[in-house]
C-alpha cells in the first residue's frame, strides 16, 4: 500500500518552480508562530463492515449488470473518441450505444485500475489514501443556495464558498476540501472554476476536487493543480479528485466524457457516480438498482482506463428513494441504506475504491428531521466500507442547500465516527482489570465507584469522545443559558470558528503565480452563464 | 423455536375465568366495527450484524468476567434466601459478598434458560418472541417528567402515562407496550403500579412490563396478569417481562432480587441489567465496562436459574458515556456503541436474548441533537442483534423525561427499521430486470425513466417506506405551509393519534376483575410515598 503520509517533494512553503525562493521563509515563520491545529488522519476502519448481500446475492446482481451491458446498453454521448476506443476494445457500437461483451468491462477495470491511491494534498500531512480499510470525509457537493439561522435561505456566493472551505479546513474529522462546497452563482458559470479551485488551494491545504461543468474548466484545474504541485509531481501522482455523474439510467453525456477524459489522461482520481432517484433514474427496487448501477460503473469506470490505463477511478452510487407524497428524493430512509450497504460489496468485489452515502437529508432546515436522516445516512456509510465521503457535512433540503449550522453539526458527528472505527481496546489498560480490582475492594456504600480511581484518572482525558455541539449540562443550567437548542449553538460555534480561521501558509510565488493564471485565463474570454 | 403468532387460548375477547361470558358478544361485534389498526409483527432479522470482537476478543473478555466473579465477587444484599441458594450451588459467601467457582453461573444460566422465549399479549395477534433473529421494540422506561410543545417540561401524572400506552399501542412498529411509560408522580408510591399495570392491559394490548419496586408490586403484576390471562396460563407461559437493574459496580440490591424472584418463581422473564456509566459504575474503558457487564449479568442471570430452572432471563446492559464537563451521562456516541456491539456477542455465546440501546439522547428537546443521539443509538441497537429493545421511542434528557414530539418521531424511525431489517429483495420483481429492459429501449429523451413503465407502476405503493414526519414537499410547499420543523409536524401528529384512539375490546369481566382487585389492594393499606 501506498504510504500516503510519508513526506512528498512539495511541501508548501518549499515549493516548486521558479518561483519557489521569495518568501518560503516568511511563510516557514509564520507557520512556526501559528499554534498548531489539531487535524485527524484519515480513518482506517478497524470496526467490520455491514455486508448484507450473499455470494449468491452478488452473483444475482453481477449477472444481472453484465446483461444490462450485453443487451440493453449503455449511451455514450457526444464523444467519437471515447466511442472509438470502445470500438477498439470490442464493444457493439450502434450509433451512441454501445454494448460489450460479458466481462469486458470488469477485465479492463481489474487489469490495471488501482485498488486504492493516494490523493496528495498541498500539505503532504493531509495526503490521504482513497481505497482499502480507509475512509475520507469530504464536505458537501453542489448547492447553489445557503442556508443559516442569520439569513435563512438564499444564493451561495464566493464568500460562502470561501467560508466552507475554511469550515472544512477547521474541522480535524474532515479529511478532505472537497469541490463545489457551494455554487458562487455571483460569479459567471464559465469561471467560476478558478476561484473555486483557487480557493481551495489558498484557504485549505487538504486534497481537494476539480471543476468537471466543460472540459476546459477540467484543464484550468490541472494547470492549476500544476502550478501548486509542479507540473512533473502531477502526471507522477494524483492530487485531483472529480466527480463524474452517470446521466441514469445508462447514460454517459458529453460533459461528463469530456471531464472524465481530461483527467483519466492526467492521471488523477474520477469517482464515477450513477446519481440515483429510485423510481425515476432507477427501478423503484434495491437489487433492481444495484445491478443498473453497476452496468453504469463498469462501463464509466472502464472507460477510464482506455483513456489511461491505471488512473485511479472510484466507484460511486448516490442512492435516494422518492417521496410518493411529492415525488422529491428521500433520504435517510432504509432502502438506499440497503443500496449503499450492497453497492460497498461489489466495489470489494470490483476491487476499487468506494464512495456512496454522506450526511444526506431532505429536511430545509437543521432540525431533528435532518438530523435523524443524516446520521441514518453517515452510520450505514461507514459501515459500508465507503472509502470516499462526499457530503459528510453541510447538505441541506436535498442538495438544494449547504447549512452553515448543518456543517458544524455534521462535522461534530464525522468525529464520533472516527472514534467508532478504531474499535475495542483490548490493551491492558484497556481491559482496566485494575480499576475493577481497586474499586471492588471497597466496602459497598458511597465510595465505590470509579470516579476517583487511577485508572479513570490517567484515562479520563481521552476516555470518550467530547461533542462540539451536544449540550450535557443539568437541565437547570440550560435553562438558565436561554434553553438553546443544537441549531443554535452551532451558529455560535461556525461563526467563533470562522472568526478564528487563519489560511495555512502557502509560498507566496505560488500563489502569485495561481492568480496570475486565474488573471490571464479570465481575460482571455467573456463572461457567460452557460 | 416456539410460535408466538400462534393463537393461545386466552382471545382478548373470550377470555378466561368465571366471567369471561358477559360482554364478549359487545367487545366482538365492537372490534368487527371498528376499522383495521396496522400493526407490525415483530421484526425477524434478515440483516447481518455488526460483531466488533473477533474470537480472541471475546475469550479476553469473557475470562475477565470469570476472574471478578471468582476474585472480586458481587454483592448480593439484604436477601438471605438468594445468598442460601447460592451457597447451596456452591459459591463462596463472605456475608453478602458472594464469589463464584470460575464458570458455574454460566453453565446453571446455559442448563436450563431458554435461548428465546414467547411473551403473550393479551391479544395473541401481539404475541413476541424474544431472542433468536428478533427484534421487539417497546417505549420509553422510568422518566419523572414528561415534555410537549405545548407545556414544556413538567412532572407526569397518570393521564400521561395512559397517553404514551396509547401512542404505543397506535404505533405499528412498536411491538410492545412497555413498562413505566412515564412515572405518574400525582399517585402515591406504594399504589401506582395498580394504575400503571391497569393501563397495559386495559389502553392496549401488547405485551408489557410489570413493576419491579417492591416484590409486593411484583406480586400485583402477576395477580393482574392472572387475571387478564387465566391463573393456570400465567404459570406455564409468559406474560409479563420486567426490568431487573443491577446496582453497579457490581452490586444486586434486596428490592430488585425480591421483585426478581417473584417474577422468576412465576416463570415470568426477567431482563437483568447492569445500568453502566462508564467511568462512575463501570471503568472509562469499553473493554473493562464490558467484563464487569458480563459478570454482573452472568450473576443476575444465574439467580433466576436458581428460583425456577427454565425461568426467561434476558441479558441486558444499559450503556452511556460521561460528559467530561458536567458528569452527566451521554448517549450516541461512539463508546456506548462499541460497548453494545461487543455485548450483543457476549449475549449470543451465553445463549440468551440480548438488550441494550434504544432511542436514547441527552438533549432536553426534540432537537437536531436529540435526533443525531437517537438515530446513533438506535441503529446500532438493531446491528447489535438485540432483541429487545426498551427505550425505542420518547426517550428526551437522559432518561429524566418523556417527549411526546419525540415519541411520534422516534417512533416514525423504528418503521424505517422495520423494512430494513427485511433486506434485499432478490426475487425476480425485486431484480426488476423487465423494468430495466423496458426503459432501455427507450432512446434517449424526456421519456427514458422509470416512472411510468409496468413495474414501477406495480410496486410503487410499497416500494419506498412513508415517513409520517418528515416534509419532502417543494421549498416552497413548505414556506406556504408555514415553515415548520421536524418538531412541530410531531406536534401534531401526536395530538391527531390520541384523538383518534379506540381502546382494544376487553372483556368487561375481566374488565371488572381487574378494577375490583385494584380498589381492594388500595383500600387495604395506607398510601405512601416511599
Amino acid at each position: 500500500m501506498a504510504d500516503a503520509n510519508a513526506s512528498h517533494p512539495i511541501a508548501p512553503e518549499a515549493s516548486a518552480g521558479s518561483r519557489r525562493t521569495r518568501g518560503g521563509a516568511e511563510a516557514r515563520r509564520a507557520a512556526r508562530s501559528r499554534p498548531k491545529l489539531e487535524q485527524l488522519p484519515f480513518i482506517a476502519r478497524k470496526i467490520p463492515l455491514v455486508e448484507v448481500l450473499s455470494e449468491e446475492g452478488l452473483q444475482i446482481i453481477e449477472n444481472n449488470a453484465d446483461t444490462i451491458l450485453e443487451e440493453v446498453g449503455i449511451e455514450f454521448r457526444d464523444d467519437a473518441e471515447v466511442v472509438a476506443l470502445w470500438k477498439d476494445a470490442g464493444a457493439d457500437v450502434q450509433g451512441t450505444r454501445l454494448r460489450f461483451p460479458r466481462g469486458l468491462p470488469r477485465s479492463l477495470i481489474q487489469k490495471t485500475a488501482p485498488r486504492e491511491y493516494v490523493q496528495h494534498a498541498r500539505n503532504p500531512l493531509r495526503n490521504v489514501t482513497i481505497g482499502g480499510n480507509n475512509t475520507v470525509f469530504a464536505p458537501v457537493y453542489g448547492p447553489p443556495f445557503i442556508r443559516s439561522l442569520d439569513e435563512g435561505r438564499r444564493y451561495a456566493t464566493i464568500e460562502d464558498f470561501r467560508n466552507f472551505v475554511k469550515l472544512a479546513y477547521l474541522t480535524p474529522a474532515m479529511h478532505h476540501s472537497g469541490g463545489t462546497v457551494c455554487e458562487p452563482v455571483d460569479l459567471p458559470v464559465n469561471k467560476r472554476h478558478l476561484d473555486m479551485v483557487y480557493s481551495h488551494l489558498r484557504y485549505s491545504d487538504k486534497p481537494f476536487m476539480g471543476s468537471v461543468t466543460h472540459p476546459d474548466r477540467a484543464a484550468d484545474t490541472v494547470e492549476l493543480a500544476k502550478i501548486a504541485f509542479g507540473a512533473e509531481f502531477v502526471q507522477q501522482n494524483t492530487v485531483i479528485t472529480s466527480l463524474i455523474n452517470a446521466n441514469s439510467p445508462m447514460v454517459w453525456d458529453g460533459t461528463m466524457l469530456g471531464a472524465l477524459k481530461v483527467y483519466a489522461r492526467n492521471n488523477q482520481a474520477t469517482v464515477v457516480t450513477p446519481f440515483i432517484l429510485s423510481g425515476a433514474m432507477s427501478p423503484v427496487t434495491a437489487a433492481g438498482t444495484l445491478a443498473q448501477v453497476l452496468a453504469e460503473v463498469l462501463s464509466g469506470a472502464a472507460t477510464t482506463q482506455l483513456i489511461r490505463p491505471g488512473a485511479p477511478v472510484v466507484f460511486g452510487v448516490f442512492a435516494s428513494s422518492m417521496s410518493m407524497q411529492s415525488g422529491a428524493p428521500t433520504f435517510g430512509t432504509p432502502e438506499p441504506t440497503l443500496v449503499s450497504f450492497a453497492a460497498g460489496q461489489l466495489a470489494r468485489r470490483l476491487g476499487i475504491p468506494f464512495r456512496t452515502g454522506g450526511s444526506l437529508c431532505g429536511s430545509k432546515v437543521p432540525d431533528a428531521q435532518a438530523a435523524y436522516e443524516s446520521a441514518q445516512t453517515l452510520l450505514p456509510t461507514l459501515l459500508a466500507g465507503t472509502n470516499f465521503v462526499l457530503h459528510a457535512a453541510g447538505w441541506l433540503e436535498g442538495g438544494l442547500a449547504s447549512g452553515y449550522e448543518k456543517f458544524v453539526m455534521d462535522a461534530d458527528q464525522l468525529g464520533m465516527m472516527q472514534v467508532l472505527s478504531n474499535n475495542v481496546d483490548l490493551t491492558e489498560n484497556g481491559q482496566a482489570m485494575d480499576a475493577i480490582r481497586e474499586v471492588g475492594a471497597r466496602e459497598f456504600g458511597a465510595a465505590r465507584h470509579y470516579l476517583e480511581c487511577g485508572h479513570t484518572q490517567r484515562n479520563f482525558e481521552t476516555a470518550f469522545y467530547r461533542s462540539t455541539i451536544a449540550d450535557n449540562n443539568s437541565f437547570e443550567q440550560w435553562l438558565a443559558e436561554g434553553e438553546q437548542d443544537a441549531a443554535q449553538r452551532a451558529n455560535k460555534l461556525w461563526k467563533k470558528m470562522l472568526a478564528e480561521y487563519e489560511a495555512p501558509p502557502i509560498d507566496p510565488g505560488i500563489d502569485e503565480a495561481l492568480l496570475d493564471y486565474i488573471e490571464r485565463r479570465k481575460a482571455s474570454f467573456p463572461d457567460s452563464d452557460v
